[in-house]
């Protein structure tokens, strides 16, 4: 079987001195650190959508399709779906990572009836089940497609038409059992159409609550299965629409409270996406840490410059240190993992481009957690953040924690005429620490 | 007694037509509709801090001072407090407007201990208190300043000294209980300075339970007193520090739920922190009041083309028909109102302009209101969006309102072969309906 | 001939008071203001790209085709291109709008050589010929479109590959010449390939003097057909690519200078494309207008809260007074006009929903060109900005203007002993003056 | 004499395994790299203002006073700038670096009029001259500051007032002469207040004006003098006013080639800056360099959710590749240097901060610049561009080049059937180099 990768090798860790363009320089996939290896710390996966489906059309429609595959050539479009797959099995296997995602529709065509879908949606699964045989390469997260196709214009879950919920439901009770039967870890909702276009012709109030009943029914439907993975929220502030309700993870937070889901559906993390609501990644991982909804992370990056989602693959290591040192301090992932949601520039045509996309953003994703970890042995910024709060474990501090009213403390001050000075805040040294290590 | 506004006319409502820059064209108090009077529905209120403390230093520190009052020459500093304060309320006096709110240190300066810093605060509002024996303006809210004294450079209840927090809530205690005194309506805790500067030295996780900790116990003493007013927090997304934890109206509600605070305490929101933060104002409504928690606003815009908080007054009521359309389907404010947190411009030194500037604002929010109120009363936009979700009361609507399950929706789906077609939204048609009522 | 169009009426000026969602509040094209009809003031333009050939997938192609049009279900390209023109004169008749835009691909699909193209965009223009020949609808502007074909992917006239230049070259000379033979008034450029996505593969140098030269070529070529109409750059920052040539007013007429192209060509100036640059609207034009180089205009908005091109209907005409004012101030338009670069959201998926999308922005537009002009009438911006400036007719003045040195400013300085002392800009009134006029 | 950096010890480079806070990791002043050493290719500078004029007040006035410092507390300020003046050696001392920057009012208090001020400047200046002769330190820049004092408050150059005009000129006439004789390598000017608050009040096309006539004095007045320094402008968007006209490289050389002076100025680059005006700092840099007017350049960074000028000490050595590697294409530095206009966080109050603030920026430039000439060294970035545009030498290029018309340009394309195909443009494999040299 020859694929639009066949003629490239299989990527191997060559070390930092390598020049080879197709080796692994940092992501050393056996190495142990922090008493696990690279693999099982950063557990990476490779998304179906940008890098099979996507053929090189401009952002914005403003460019035609520039990518030129067998799959893209092909007029059947099961027949399509199936020289689709064995890419991208082959394809996975030039990068040796563990894991995949995938969207129902990326990986088959839709037919006539929602029926007719699931049927073709299950022989192209068949046939990636067939793939996973051998236990190289397993399912990090499955989700289906509710933002593509027109009927979900105006919303999945929170589409003014009681019939789009329903279809939504049977399109997400289908894959989440598929997801299951893969042995997926997670399975994940992203709510691109969950939002509005414009509050005047938007029931707030009643499309949250519509949204609140859908991810209860999903978590049933997990417990009935029996599916033992998590549930994934991704946030995202805003396009498709101008206003997503998942806008970041505090935003997913309140919401998860206000349905009683706290302990039952936990946040997918992605860098661009933290950018676009305003956010460095690092708060959105420390937030959600903070707040016990950590799941997983899409890894990419956004350009500074641009206000939209780029998904460009990571390769600023230093950058990625912070982010690295919370999943770190937070226990690392348990049922989550990296996945390079992750696309190549328009100009970048080629297959080649694609592999050495991954090998950039996995080494990038490698060194940055190679940093975090040594920092966080060496444990000097754990000690000056420690020793920074240390006057909460003393007599005033445990005091304050246990209940103590305005009145209780108000006396206190008077009594002891406290009159707090100021304290240097170190950054900049702290900073300097962190560089050590990158 | 002569003050930097003696010379200023008492402004009066002289309608659309008029060409005097010092009355009001639109903001006619007494006009009832929608059953109240203009003022009743609006309650505008001046602030403190921007019109007498403010002495037109540039932002930025990049410029000194230009605007020359009174009580900045005046070098005894309780001295300059009482001018001010009689400048500020002859200054109300002269615009007519029913509310005006403080922070402890606008009103007073600090002394050497926070024993002495309130006896001299008791001494100028104690003064205030006879201003107000009229009955002509009432005090909208109070709050304390907990964000200027160095001692609070790295937060006041979230600060790593737990002494800070004490201070903080021995001088809460103070204002809180003036504000009762005084009548207030609200009482309103701005976070300034609980956020962080970087993550590397900052507990996110433990600040986050310090802040509610402090939160609970505003509130408890709240009720020890018997204020029947609000306890109201501002959000603010960033500026001064690097992140605050109150970022926007849904962050805060998921903080309130995660300390059971979310019967107890309400937002008061800024269109210029809503526009930081990356929201609409209209948004920051519509969500306060989809959870809830809609308190009052801070009236100001901020600059499209500015990345900080420029706080310039109102100008353009069109743009804040949508949020005034909100507060009007939410029934109105109840304890909050219109507080003009917004300045002049650097350049606009002489007393006159700060009156222009409130007559500008306040005509703009008049505007806004007489508009929303008369597209409200059309009945067309509630019309349409009622029409858009009437299907969510058919049967299918009630059974998914019902909790059915992705098991029975999938049933439903394939039983009836459900398929749904797009319908327009009609955005562009709703804007122009906006439009006939601007 | 029935089109999708054909059911809808022929709109009409009606009022401010009309109820009819049908018809012109605002734009009443015969009114004679400063000396001229609306019409001729404001010269509106229908564009092709968003109104004919956009079919309602998502922006980052996330959402498929919803629009149904004859013209997008008929197999045959060229019998296809023929239905849209007949739809789109038909539109343009409804409208009863004195122009139209258009570029080379939206009208005619792409042949397999450049000549087969030429020759199939002639059989189209032929007819659009004739359509025109009824007067009623003139070509405001003309263009090729050099940035969808993945032959530009890289670029048109800074592409790496001069091949690709030579294309764009005679691609640029058959629609030139063919906008002059339709007896446009302006032929635009829209460079959106012209930038880069990286600076690592980009000689930027050597692609600035590559446009500069095409620049030039096109110039002549002008002159040498006889084209009396204007060449224009349409400015734009970033997207498609990440930065892009033309960014803004201010550097396109830096880049003119270098090539001695500023009084050969002027700027096309988007709202939305000023908004991405970090700019108001009305600061591109009196930028445009100062340095002598405004052209035309494309009528839309962005939205506040998105980084990317949304190209909205205008909507708040207060927002756009003081772009008018500097329009009026500098003459109004010559050879420009008002070209609606909108669309509607793609929820609005319905013939009437373009037909009143163009409504609320000919109206938007045509009340703030009637508040604009009678502000302007009034004189009491204009007189107010002398008066600040009063200082530059007097003694002083006039010597700086006619070159003091330093030496001479400060002897001047230290002889009288100059110390100037601040004036107020009063921003506070000038904006309430406004909003008299709004 | 003590200061409050006598207890600090002298900074030495001690390499990347130093554990030493206080010791320089990747800053070898001598260590000789592409024919220079890195001191004298970075030609690092210390500014005065930010390390020994602020006095830790919060940006936006929202803070108090918080370093203590002994020139603070001196009530005499001619003293006070005495103390401040001893200080700032010492601390340029500690560090090693051999230039520093200062604008005329961080030195020198103002007196009554501008000869006292001036007289007082002569003072402190005559003392820092002494301080020089050691030949250890000498002035990268001098500048005066035309922004802080009220009368600037509308603009200096391009205030409304000519008095204004005439009283910048008499100061910049001082400062500049200052700069000449103490070996000054350049004068900068900064603009800030040189742009409007608001158009309605502006009359831009008269201030560029004013502008354009200032800087040809200054010019004129630098060859008159014989001072051999460079005039830099600094460009910036925004902050103070609302829009400044030295926005950005691209709009700086606009405004040059309008008033003929592109060969006789240049400009300093400044990262926050560049970020501010939506531009990446390599874009600024190689824009300038393509221009022709690169000049100097101020190290900071921005905060990527900041929408203000954070002046933070750089930390992210790989950021900085690609804008030191188009320095050293473009030549390297010639009169123009490296120098932090950074500052400490606020909460960073102790005089080791600041001194560890500047290792750590320090060693972030030589780690770029070191990573940067390495690349550059290996030729690969170099030849994968020169490969890119290889066509152009061909004679297709030659032929537009030399001026090729369109038709000459349609015929070739016809005649021959040139039909481009597009070519990978590499992103991804570009952006893993440079990461083998990081």
């Amino acid at each position: 079987m020859s694929t639009a990768y066949s003629d490239l090798p299989v990527v191997r860790y060559e070390g930092p001195q390598s020049t080879n363009p197709l080796a692994y320089r940092w992501y050393d996939a056996q190495r142990v650190v922090l008493g696990k290896t690279l693999a099982e710390h950063l557990r990476p996966a490779v998304c179906y959508w940008h890098n099979f489906c996507w053929k090189g059309e401009d952002v914005f429609g403003l460019g035609q399709t520039v990518f030129q595959r067998t799959w893209f050539a092909e007029s059947d479009p099961v027949k399509a779906a199936h020289l689709k797959l064995d890419a991208a099995f082959d394809f996975f296997a030039r990068l040796g990572l563990p894991w995949w995602c995938f969207h129902d529709r990326d990986v088959a065509p839709e037919g006539a009836t929602l029926a007719e879908s699931n049927r073709i949606l299950d022989g192209l699964l068949e046939a990636a089940a067939r793939k996973m045989q051998d236990g190289k390469v397993g399912l990090l997260w499955g989700t289906a497609n509710l933002f593509s196709n027109g009927r979900y214009m105006s919303g999945a879950a929170t589409n003014p038409d009681p019939e789009v919920f329903a279809y939504a439901a049977a399109q997400v009770k289908h894959v989440l059992e598929w997801t299951h039967r893969l042995g997926g870890e997670n399975y994940v909702l992203w709510g691109g159409r969950e939002g509005y276009e414009t509050l005047l012709n938007t029931d707030l109030k009643r499309e949250l609550a519509q949204y609140g009943r859908f991810l209860t029914a999903v978590v049933e439907h997990k417990h009935k299965i029996g599916f033992k993975g998590s549930i994934l929220i991704e946030p995202k502030p805003q396009e498709p629409t101008k206003h997503q309700y998942d806008y970041d993870s505090a935003t997913v937070h309140g919401f998860l409270k206000t349905y009683g889901l706290e302990n039952e559906v936990k946040v997918n993390l992605e860098v661009n996406h933290a950018t676009l609501a305003g956010h460095s990644f690092e708060h959105e991982v420390a937030t959600a840490c903070a707040l016990g909804i950590f799941g997983s992370i899409d890894a990419n990056r956004g350009d500074e410059q641009l206000g939209w989602d780029t998904d460009q693959f990571p390769n600023n290591h230093a950058a990625l240190v912070p982010a690295m040192l919370e999943i770190i301090r937070a226990g690392g992932f348990t049922t989550g993992g990296t996945n390079f949601d992750a696309k190549v520039r328009r100009q970048s045509i080629d297959p080649i481009d694609q592999l050495e996309g991954h090998i950039g953003g996995m080494d990038t994703m490698a060194r940055a957690f190679l940093s975090a970890a040594a920092l966080y042995e060496s444990g000097q910024l754990e000690n000056a953040v420690s020793e920074r709060y240390a006057g909460w474990n003393g007599a005033l501090g445990r005091r304050i924690q246990a209940g103590a009213s305005l009145d209780d403390l108000a006396a206190v001050v008077h009594a002891q005429g406290i009159s707090p000075q100021p304290r240097s805040g170190r950054q900049e040294r702290l900073e300097n620490i962190v560089n050590a290590f990158v």
